[in-house]
């Protein structure tokens, strides 16, 4: 034998930098293999050695003061390790916790239980069937007080006070927001042609997230550090908590957010079970996992909507819309979880005004405490637009039926027009951009519009109950500015650090955390898109507190529009960076090179030109770099948005409802959506036809509904239906682009938008389709047995 | 049961700030708990499921042909689930691997072995028991060639070529250095009073860390990603050549080094082994571990030293030294691993000249392959420091025993002066500060020296064989600056980011990585001091590819040079960008004012001050920030320091020989150091009084030897001796401080001092007490019979 073949000595800056594609387009996820091929790692892939496993248990009553907890039969149990009680909680200032929206809740009941599902004990075992077991050897004796279910009765001056631990607390009341100018709009109102309200009831209804929540908390007692995985939506804010909650000071918590089974607000708030899994561990020494079941999910965690609204419209008698007025009454359960972290007037509520360019508006919104489990969470609504939005448009189109004119082209004459953004609202609030009836206009295109209203025609004729209904919106996504809003003490800004490696590969690393969005994907191609790096040489890092910068997490549709802003910005001071290197390497001053993606190039002289690979390796390299530059190709940056971004939509439904049997069924659905810049379209797609379910489902099947003595009636998804694909129809999906002004790539945000606009378009249509019968006063969700009873010139009954 | 106490809504700003001591100063370090608990986490803690071991088999002879490689019997054996052969890797392009000193090395042997020991094939089994039998399976032919073992006849005309696989190689020269003006420094000789020549071997030693090396590899197919974890002392160097070796782009391999247990320079290089590791586990798809035991760590890494050398001083007739010249043949055995990746000249042997005065000087290296294994690692000697001060202060002592003066007075007369700093040596390296004299004279005063004298003068009446020996030196530490290194084409800067959290508590992460050197109390203490922050609300991150900043690693004590440096001043970006929030917060220009250690007051009025901690929640919280304040603490830095520090010390040692057995006892050792600021004393004290265990092991015990066939005697601690308890005596240890003046906290270093200036102080001390005898020619290690044999007038044996 002799000598061996081999390479030549290599150096770093030969690494493989073949040119991929770069920057925006439709490319295929960057996270789906491991997901298609099971490599995925949820909350509950980590097993750790010598784990331990927690279970809860839940007050089966809605309302009643604990008399007594007798914990020794579980104590006794075989393969128990801990039973934990409030009391025992209590007694080291555990029993109650923050929530993010500077309300206190029970981490396990002491005094009472306030919901049914309420977190009364837990019981900490070798593995989840001993821990499940033990808990039915727990003997609590109950003194069973009468509930407040029913929201309008909660102010009561009978009603029994749910919330007695708060200091001098004497009723209900949780509290008040009002948006606009009443006086104004009260005065527009009294000059109108035409006045029409609308009572509508957005019920309450779950994100049902395909994973449920959970965690697996880990202490290790000599170096003083928690660890914790779970499944949330905002690990910074969740740090911040916890360091409140167990007095471990900041820097010695590490919360992961592995992958994540999808979010939709459900997981932003702190579970009672996280902060137990945590004391579990800091008992036992050891790591200790807690995972819900879909029922305890169901019952349990991250309710929204719950929201009986009148809402009022004045209009001229030719349908000039001049002013809106709404009154809500908010059900937010037993205690107040995420709903008012923000300072915009009314919350986000305020932005109701939608895409109407109005003389005056007002809203008030009073929320009250009941015996349900807290809801408020911010599914998929960018903090209570869903609701606002649902209302406007059912009163709009209700305001077109009394008029006898079509509501698409009511609309169009109503909106804010391209050349009045930036627009101030009524309310308060500055839109950026956007072309309203362009929107409209081509998703009319899109469905047919006009043939549509042909083809109902004739089938009407027919006895055909064929309905087309329309609805609009215009979304405030991207919380902050941070002056805004107020988590704990936090204001919203998002950091994001940019590494790149001597070869040109990078890393970058996010405040906010996937649940399914597809960050690893639409992040990677941000930063390639202003490096002139392919993607697929991007890593993203998101979801770990101690390897990311801080920020307050993924909801409201805020990932794109402020960490989205914030790696754009980061990859141009890493550009700026580079340009200088580049100058020296050319010889030539900074200002006479021109950007060629991924290139500087001297200007007019386009064969003198150096890679962003290239001035990596400078950068990282030996050899001199010019005076000031330190080195590296790493930036970083705290994004803080100078305004929220406005996506708009509009959406087209035709549906046709059974004559015999009241079943409805969509049968075609065209979505226009327009979020300004568009990163990847297929992502973008993903996201409308998930949240256009999401809509559908709320729209026709989903509630939780309690009964009187508050029982919830929707714990399995047995009883609480969610659409699957034989509900769900082709969805027609469209597009128009108004860049956001103040965005560096000018994207809008678009994961709540179809969520936040579909409901109103199919109730709109179902509405058209019964327009033979006269109703108006059609509460969601459209069940057959609701649209039947409504045929039937019945009120709608409860479900 | 009633209301339950509980505390009221907490926000983040009320997290526990209590203020702890913050800053230099002794403080326990923070690591040690989890290493006294047994909590620490070594590489070979790392167990991942269905992991699978390695096992290397290793070439019985110095040097052969390979004549053929059977490896059936092993691969049918149970167990077994790869046998990874040389031509197997050649086969994919990764039989050989580039080193860190551009020279290329064998992953796995192909054409030849070259040395006893090297890399000829790997077993991938279930466990190790299974991996090292089927060893013994694989029947690997050889045809032995004639070995080169002794340097001195590497060059002869008839040595047979040890690198015939590099092109063209006709003879084992590997390469030549010099420093200095040689024409001067003859010219200077040839006109002085007195020269005296000294020909000095310093053997080849092993560092014999606690923790051999090793690695746990882990290729994960859908992701594309290598994670290693690995006992590196250069993590991102690391990677960067696995990406080179492996054709993983960077992005994709993380390598992790977690606690170690020892590095001293053995844990720079990259061996065969992690490279077959990674291999193994892309072959197989499952995570593989390879752990050397310590015959293999003893006879295959990290060798250091192997120099033999000539010095010649020239001086006038009443001591004042003038001159010095040097001529070197180092010995860096098969493949040059770490020798040569600076660009000073002569490497850092160039820094010969010490801590003396001179007029001219000039050293001469020649390098030559020879079949032993890889030497020349950075063992404790700043890339061949170690040996240049060997030399000289063996040369200066006998120049004062030559002239009948003392050797500690005639140093005092030829030192450096204080004032003469920057002081530029005649070999071209600028000192920056230090009073050598000074320290000497505190070293004097520890021992006693004048004393110590007169009790020689008594006992060497007696007949006793007491010693006194001195030794003085300066040393260049904390590589860079850039420009002059270059391992694979990176240059020699490193990065540190700080993360300051809404409470104040902070993360700081470095490029560089602690093997047991006390980084997370150190550099937790230079943020807490820069930042008023206390060390324990720091936490230090460290050894991991993913999560710190590029870097080149730990070793020629340039963690505190460097990077250290690095924490110091990204420490003051923040709280330059903190007193731009406190001027908003207290309502004052920026310049008005005063940081007092942890908090910003108004000048004049300190009632009205800011803590660091109420900046940072400011900085992540609610609420509008000054203009051009982008929100959060962060920051980050690439440092490229403006010149090496120069630590220097002066160091005594007092033995006793047995003038029976020729058994030495070292019974007073007296070190001072001056390393500039001192971090925290506790830690230098340890690192002083390592290093000097290490000097004693090295002068008294240490040697790796060969025989003729290049067979390695020192395979295991039976044969290689290290000092215990038992032969160190209690170290006495001083300080001056001298800051560094271009250092932003004047620190300078002091890793590998005790190691580099011991040895010297103890031959010497050894010689002085044989004064009776006129020796003047041992070289170590002086053990017994090496010192009996030299009192019978014999030459020094080899071992």
């Amino acid at each position: 034998m002799t000598t061996v073949e081999r390479p030549p000595t290599r150096r770093a800056e030969e690494i493989d930098n073949d040119q991929h594609p770069v920057g925006h387009g439709r490319m295929l996820r960057k996270e789906d293999p491991r997901f298609v091929r099971g490599r995925g790692r949820y909350t509950d892939d980590v097993r750790l050695p010598g784990m331990l496993h927690m279970a809860i248990l839940r007050s089966p009553v809605a309302h009643a003061r604990i008399v007594s907890v007798d914990t020794s039969a579980a104590e006794a149990h075989p393969g128990v390790r801990a039973v934990i009680t409030g009391e025992a909680l209590a007694a080291q200032g555990l029993a109650w916790m923050p929530t993010l929206s500077n309300d206190v809740q029970a981490v396990l009941a002491t005094d009472k239980v306030r919901f049914q599902g309420q977190e009364v004990a837990c019981v900490v075992a070798d593995d989840r069937y001993a821990a499940r077991d033990a808990l039915e050897l727990i003997d609590v004796e109950y003194d069973i007080l009468p509930p407040v279910v029913d929201a309008r009765h909660a102010l009561d001056a009978d009603a029994p006070v749910i919330r007695d631990d708060l200091e001098g607390k004497a009723d209900n009341h949780c509290f008040d927001w009002e948006a606009g100018d009443a006086a104004a709009t009260d005065a527009v109102f009294a000059d109108a042609d035409v006045v029409v309200s609308q009572d509508v009831v957005y019920p309450r209804v779950h994100p049902a997230p395909m994973e449920t929540c959970g965690c697996v908390a880990d202490f290790d007692p000599v170096e003083g550090r928690l660890t914790l995985w779970s499944t949330s939506q905002a690990p910074h804010a969740h740090r911040t908590l916890y360091a409140l909650v167990a007095g471990l000071p900041e820097h010695k918590i590490r919360v992961i957010s592995p992958d994540i089974g999808g979010g939709f607000g459900n997981k932003v708030p702190i579970y009672p079970g996280y902060v137990c899994a945590i004391v579990g561990s800091l008992l036992t020494g050891k790591p200790v996992k807690w995972m819900e079941d879909r029922s305890e999910n169901l019952t349990s965690t991250g309710f929204a909507r719950d929201y009986i609204m009148r809402g009022e419209i004045a209009a001229t008698k030719d349908g000039k819309i001049l002013a809106l007025r709404t009154n809500v009454l908010a059900d937010h359960g037993a205690f107040n979880g995420t709903a008012a972290p923000v300072k915009y007037p009314a919350g986000f509520f305020g932005v109701f005004t939608g895409s109407y360019d109005l003389k005056a508006a007002y809203c008030h919104m009073t929320a009250v405490y009941t015996n349900k489990a807290p809801g408020g969470v911010a599914y998929a609504c960018s903090f209570r637009i869903t609701e606002a939005v649902y209302l406007v448009e059912r009163l709009v189109s209700r305001l077109a039926a009394e008029l006898g004119q079509d509501p698409a082209r009511l609309r169009l004459a109503n909106f804010i027009r391209p050349d009045q953004f930036p627009y101030a609202t009524p309310t308060g609030w500055v839109y950026d951009s956007g072309d309203y009836a362009a929107t409209l206009r081509e998703a009319m295109r899109i469905a047919g519009y006009d043939d549509l209203r042909a083809e109902q025609a004739r089938r009407r004729e027919r006895g055909e109950l064929m309905g087309i209904g329309v609805s609009t919106f215009t979304e405030a996504v991207g919380a902050g500015p941070r002056k805004h809003m107020d988590i704990l003490g936090l204001g919203m800004a998002d950091g994001c650090d940019l590494r790149v490696h001597p070869t040109g590969k990078a890393v970058v690393r996010l405040s906010v955390q996937s649940q399914g969005q597809g960050h690893e994907t639409t992040f990677a191609q941000i930063v390639g898109e202003e490096l002139g790096i392919s993607p697929d040489d991007i890593d993203v890092v998101h979801g770990d507190t101690d390897n990311t910068p801080f920020g307050l997490g993924t909801y409201g549709s805020r990932s794109t529009p402020v960490s989205g802003a914030a790696a754009a910005l980061v990859a141009r001071k890493v550009r700026d960076k580079a340009r200088v290197i580049a100058s020296a390497m050319l010889e030539v001053a900074p200002d006479d090179l021109e950007w060629v993606k991924g290139s500087f190039q001297v200007a007019g002289d386009p064969g003198r030109s150096v890679t962003i690979q290239e001035i990596a390796m400078r950068a990282h390299g030996a050899g001199d770099l010019p005076e000031g530059v330190e080195g590296s190709l790493d930036a970083q940056i705290t994004y803080n948005p100078p305004n929220l971004t406005y996506p708009n939509g509009a959406y087209i439904c035709v549906v046709d409802v059974d004559p015999g049997t009241a079943q409805v069924r969509v049968r075609r659905f065209v979505a226009v959506d327009d979020c300004g810049t568009r990163i990847n379209p297929m992502i973008i797609e993903g996201q409308v036809h998930g949240g256009l379910a999401d809509g559908l489902g709320m729209a026709l099947m989903e509630i939780i509904a309690f009964d009187p003595e508050g029982n919830c009636l929707g714990g399995s998804l047995m009883d609480y239906l969610i659409p699957t694909a034989l509900e769900t129809p082709d969805w027609e999906t469209g597009f128009t682009v108004t860049p956001s002004p103040h965005h560096p790539i000018g994207a809008k945000g678009v994961g709540e938008s179809a969520t936040v606009g579909s409901p109103a378009a199919i109730v709109n249509a179902v509405i058209d389709a019964l327009a033979p019968y006269g109703i108006t006063g059609l509460d969601m969700p459209l069940t057959p047995s609701r649209v039947w009873e409504a045929m039937q010139g019945h009120p709608t009954p409860p479900i």
